[in-house]
């Protein structure tokens, strides 16, 4: 168990010493342990020893030159110079919000970045200035289209924050899949087996096997399968996927590159690194800000005072889980697997930091 | 069996009847076509009883003042004074396309709206000027949130269309739930049991009974069940609730009105009408209109070239089912059930119009 604090010291006196700006590394390290905070270890701690392994191997960044190539009143594109994505998307969403300042909205396509982290982060920084955030990237390819066995689409997230008065912050950050890679690898090492309606084998059957992706298979779209609307699911992934590297100029679907070292980069390239999306929508620029959040508030209100279903005792507004656990998490402190812990210690030996 | 021009001329001057102004008319008409085209039904003929009944209620307005209430360089609020929702929707993606071409992206919010027919209509209007179109639209709650028993959402739909260089257009146009509403009425007209994951008893348990909306029922969100993520299709109707309502000032959730006369108007409400929320966004805000079309036929292509499952000989890209449909049937002629050519008799009758 680990002090919030204590990981926030260690991440920045470690992404410091392989080379990041001191205010890098200070954002790059506040975004991990949100994910760690939410519960979300998949995108916390455990990407710090990804980060190192690529910058080792001299595929990320440390001091890269994050610009905008391109834009209008309302929109941007930010060429991330192959950074650590966490910069790329932090800068870009703050270019984001200057855009709205002045023009009611700001869109921003990222291109030539990697793994951002947590999408709610980014969305979360535009509430702040009283406006709506969106935040989606796409990611390595695991999913297959509907009827299709082919792995075209990453399980690519979605998250939107919107202002509310006297109501917490509402926040929805949501993959395009039913589930995520992370909870099938647990499964597999639990032994345990999937529920149907996740995964699919390299014939494009119903498969319970959570390790089947090591053997050609994919994770489906959310909805399932046809017949319950995983075309819907396939449709959403792949707006995601378009609005990160069509705008932007990025690699796109089968050519997402792989988000760890040990991964070879691929062969056919078709843009410039991963790719994101961002927005910023300033709520005074549809009602007066005080109207809006009102409205919010009874938005909840009457959400959260739905009749909850059997076996359940109240109704989740999105953000209501996240920000429960933050602050259960914040308080108990920050449990890492061993594996984790080892990686950590080992990168902390050759860094000559404490850990 | 009817060509789509005996229609068109039919229904032009059934809404001229009734007072609409002749472009009004022939706006409303293309939108309820598209949908025949499209092979939705339930979007096309059979809804002009609906208007038809509406107007008679005074519950529509055919000569409205449809107006931007508020506005920065990139976002509008329209007011669409009770029109017909279709008259309002597409002034208001209008305002949309205006915007974009000064600020490179255009974001408009309507209020005091009605029922907008296909969604997929007004994302296409910004293809033609170059941009990617949004739309989407609340609707009569229909549908309750993960692990509740209340109707508190409509069944919510999004449209994105996306401009293509050779390929035909990118367009997908979806429910945010397993299944559309129209669909689960034609298996009980049927007598068929429902497929499990489409709706659930007003205890919150699965059902196959696809008549269970009038027993207080409920369509669960796309995903199903939570395991499922279902979740996730609950945030997305969420968010094209409060898109169209809170940004708007319309009604949202359980406070939409009915779009339909049998039904009596709410007690209570929140706002004015029904909510849309439009976008246009130029693609040369984001990168050269070339580089973006020649880059989205390249997804297509590699998409279209994915393998497909087996059983099936072919990988869908959104939009091209409704084409081929939409080509077919232009071809070959719109059929419409009895009880919509009863309906339309019995409303030209009472016009003195010809059907």
């Amino acid at each position: 168990m680990y002090t919030y604090d204590y990981l926030r010291s260690f991440c920045e006196q470690l992404f410091q010493k392989i080379g990041c700006p001191p205010g890098d590394a200070e954002i790059i390290t506040k975004v991990l342990l949100q994910a760690e905070l939410h519960g979300l270890g998949s995108h916390g701690m455990l990407r710090v020893k990804d980060i190192y392994a690529l910058w080792q191997a001299g595929r990320i960044n440390v001091t890269p030159d994050v610009r905008v190539v391109h834009e209008t009143p309302s929109t941007a594109v930010v060429d991330g110079d192959g950074a650590i994505g966490i910069v790329a998307a932090h800068y870009s969403m703050q270019v984001a919000i200057r855009k709205a300042e002045q023009a009611g909205t700001g869109w921003v396509a990222t291109r030539n970045s990697n793994h951002f982290g947590i999408a709610g982060y980014y969305a979360q920084m535009a509430v702040d200035h009283d406006m709506t955030g969106v935040a989606m990237t796409n990611a390595n390819p695991l999913v297959a289209p509907t009827w299709s066995t082919s792995r075209l689409l990453g399980t690519n997230p979605i998250a939107v924050a919107i202002p509310t008065g006297s109501q917490p912050t509402f926040v929805a950050d949501f993959a395009t899949t039913p589930i995520a890679r992370g909870k099938l690898d647990l499964m597999g090492k639990k032994g345990e087996k999937a529920p149907l309606g996740f995964v699919q084998d390299k014939e494009g059957n119903p498969s319970t096997d959570p390790d089947i992706l090591k053997q050609g298979g994919a994770i489906v779209p959310l909805g399932g399968d046809y017949e319950h609307g995983s075309h819907k699911g396939y449709c959403m992934g792949a707006l995601v996927d378009i609005f990160s590297a069509v705008f932007s100029g990025a690699n796109f679907g089968p050519f997402v590159p792989p988000q760890v070292a040990y991964l070879p980069l691929l062969e056919e390239s078709v843009g410039a690194g991963l790719g994101h999306f961002f927005g910023a929508m300033r709520i005074d620029a549809f009602r007066p800000a005080s109207e809006f959040k009102a409205m919010m508030d009874k938005w909840i209100e009457t959400f959260r005072g739905a009749k909850p279903a059997a076996g359940h005792d109240r109704v989740l507004i999105p953000g209501d889980a996240e920000r429960e656990k933050a602050e259960r998490i914040r308080r108990e402190g920050i449990t890492l697997v061993p594996a984790v812990q080892q990686d950590l210690a080992a990168i902390a030996a050759e860094l000559a930091i404490a850990f």
